[in-house]
């Protein structure tokens, strides 16, 4: 199919009703509420649809869910033949479902789910391609330069087994019976054209349990995250999220956005055992309310230059978020979407715990690549106490219900 | 410390209130709701507190949480007398602090707590004592007759891994992050006397994503599960789930509870590849809506007998509801909470998702066991679908804020 300025406005047009989602921390414009009228604002995320008919991925929409689960699949072929066929397959499968599932639920596609008794959740399914993909099918030429490998970084501690793979599926919703099943599902549709690669669900606080469900969530270290993060309504959201491809011919990837995902554990035992006072100079946020140590609430922007009477900065110079600052990184930015996960401890005692971290760009060589490679220079203060053993880069091309998946096309 | 009525007044004295909580699948009479007054009753587990005064372990509260955490630790010492004083330490630390996460949550107690902006969500802890503390601690003589180990079972396919400990952890709230804190605390408190020997963190759907949070949940295979439950208001209710000690005195365990903790793997391919029909079979009781194949409602008793017009049971002869009936099983009977877990996909590819099966009662040899054996007897048709892979069972001693654990006296 031909690219054009009609796929890029559908994801354009967001930037409006998606403002006012995030800014009262309610609905997005563009989702459908279900009973929102009775009852208290925190439950609508627990009963309302996501509308994607905009084209813009489920995963950016706001606000964010309670439950994830991404996982990376590898499809099965011994040529690039065979492996084409098996992409078109499992594509073409989740094009079929993924807007009923967003639509009507599982349990009105299939009989006997468990999601019968359930509101909607605000389900929605993010689908993505891999450089594997693109490399075993024969599609070389396919493959944007923004898809280049990712180097490697400091923290790096990376197990093969939780990197990379063919295809991405990205599943949230506010409730984890709702994710489960339908990621379930999605991959019972792939049948033997594909295998899991890696899974992993994450979680943040459910909307119902926030005092101020507009509030920026916070992580496992008990730090709020996500403070500096573009919103659907700036004017830059576009230019930093929404990739622009003119070639290679055709631009199966021009208005998407591409997804780094990182599998980041913490040191939960080694952080909680500093005093708040050395855990806040880690990050150069304050962990009572999220403000810089140079300002007094959290939306402050930081003082870099602050210091105190003994010429000490305010922020420290290893802080996490000087080196992630705009003014360190050439002012690199990405949308964010942060959940921790918990497996539990590994047998011998290690806990299995930390961020399921994605970050959405136009082009991760000025996203998050740029951001981690400031953080690696500086001496990221943070880097003692999380290990990234997981990592994957996958494009996400702009899609919406009704036209085919770019790719189709030449698979 | 002396055993008495007093104690198992305590214990005793739920049944009314809690069955009013249970009957409506609101707010349980010993709780305190926070918030209940604005807005929907499906935000009310997100905002309460779990209030333990009367001693009842808050694993069994109602309405269940939507997430829980079981662990088991064992404690670190090369001879008696040291098991002895890490349990020591252990217990007494959770002892000092549980009132007060139950009373005031994490965020009180520690600064830079991941819960700090969430309501208390319903946090409970229960903790347990496995016999291989007892064992190890040179207490064999406080050992009693029900904590015998559990026999083996057809569908068991245990990994060591997964299985017994010296202490049980079990938290339980309708949040995710409030439940991860609060069991990352409680082992941190256990410091260096002990360690994580497993660990499984499980869910159901949340009360806000329920269209009638008093309705009875399903597991990750679709049907509902826990509709034969004893019910706290029930006069039975005592006698199936507490248990009476007179002897070894003193009797530790005298009007405590004991809990059997199951992995269980739900082979989900395998079950969804079969039709609605089979799988109702394979239950007994209709998916849509959690009837007997014999009746018409949920509520409804099974009718063992009724037989189709071809002499065939209705029931079949190997239906799970059948082979753990009261009829079949001299009419044991536990309290069941039961929770699905999903930790992604194994390398390899294998779904690694299921039933995280709870069940608490005065007796496993005539709760648990019995059932387990009545299954095994009559070849339970689920047991095509199932495989335990984890199982330990725990003592759960009737505590009160402000009394000591009952073993601390011999320790």
């Amino acid at each position: 199919m031909s690219a054009g300025p009609s796929r890029r406005g559908l994801f354009a047009g967001l930037g409006a009703t998606g403002a006012a989602g995030l800014a009262t921390g309610g609905l997005a414009g563009h989702a459908v509420a279900e009973g929102t009228r009775r009852g208290d604002p925190a439950l609508a995320p627990a009963r309302r649809r996501v509308e994607t008919a905009e084209g813009r991925p489920p995963a950016l929409a706001a606000p964010t869910p309670a439950h994830v689960h991404v996982l990376a699949l590898d499809l099965n072929g011994a040529n690039a033949s065979e492996v084409r066929r098996a992409a078109r397959e499992v594509l073409q499968a989740w094009e079929d479902h993924v807007p009923a599932l967003h639509e009507a639920g599982l349990s009105e596609l299939t009989e006997g789910s468990p999601t019968q008794g359930l509101h909607p959740a605000s389900l929605g399914v993010t689908t993505g391609v891999g450089a594997s993909l693109l490399e075993r099918a024969g599609l070389t030429a396919h493959r944007t330069e923004e898809m280049e490998d990712l180097p490697s970084f400091e923290a790096d501690d990376l197990d093969p087994d939780h990197c990379d793979g063919d295809l991405l599926l990205h599943v949230g919703a506010e409730d984890p019976v709702v994710v489960s099943s339908a990621v379930d599902h999605l991959v019972g549709l792939a049948g033997d054209h594909a295998r899991v690669r890696w899974a992993l669900p994450g979680f943040q606080r459910s909307t119902a349990a926030a005092r101020d469900p507009s509030a920026t969530p916070r992580n496992l270290m008990g730090h709020i995250d996500g403070t500096v993060n573009p919103d659907p309504g700036e004017a830059l959201f576009d230019t930093q999220v929404r990739a622009v491809h003119t070639e290679p011919d055709p631009a199966w990837m021009d208005g998407g956005t591409y997804v780094v995902v990182r599998r980041i554990r913490m040191l939960l035992d080694t952080w909680f055992s500093r005093e708040v006072d050395q855990r806040e100079a880690v990050i150069g946020r304050r962990v009572s309310d999220g403000a810089p140590l140079s300002g007094d609430r959290e939306e402050d922007l930081p003082d870099l230059a602050a210091r105190h009477e003994d010429g000490t900065p305010v922020i420290p110079e290893h802080a996490h978020i000087r080196l992630a600052s705009p003014e360190a990184t050439l002012g690199a930015r990405m949308a964010r979407r942060s959940f921790s996960y918990d497996l539990g401890w590994e047998a011998g005692g290690r806990r299995r715990a930390g961020l399921l971290f994605t970050a959405w760009q136009a082009d991760p060589r000025r996203g998050f690549t740029a951001v981690q490679q400031s953080l690696d220079e500086g001496g990221d203060a943070l880097n003692d106490y999380v290990r990234h053993e997981g990592s994957a880069l996958f494009a996400v091309p702009a899609t919406a219900p009704g036209r085919p998946h770019p790719l189709l096309d030449h698979l």
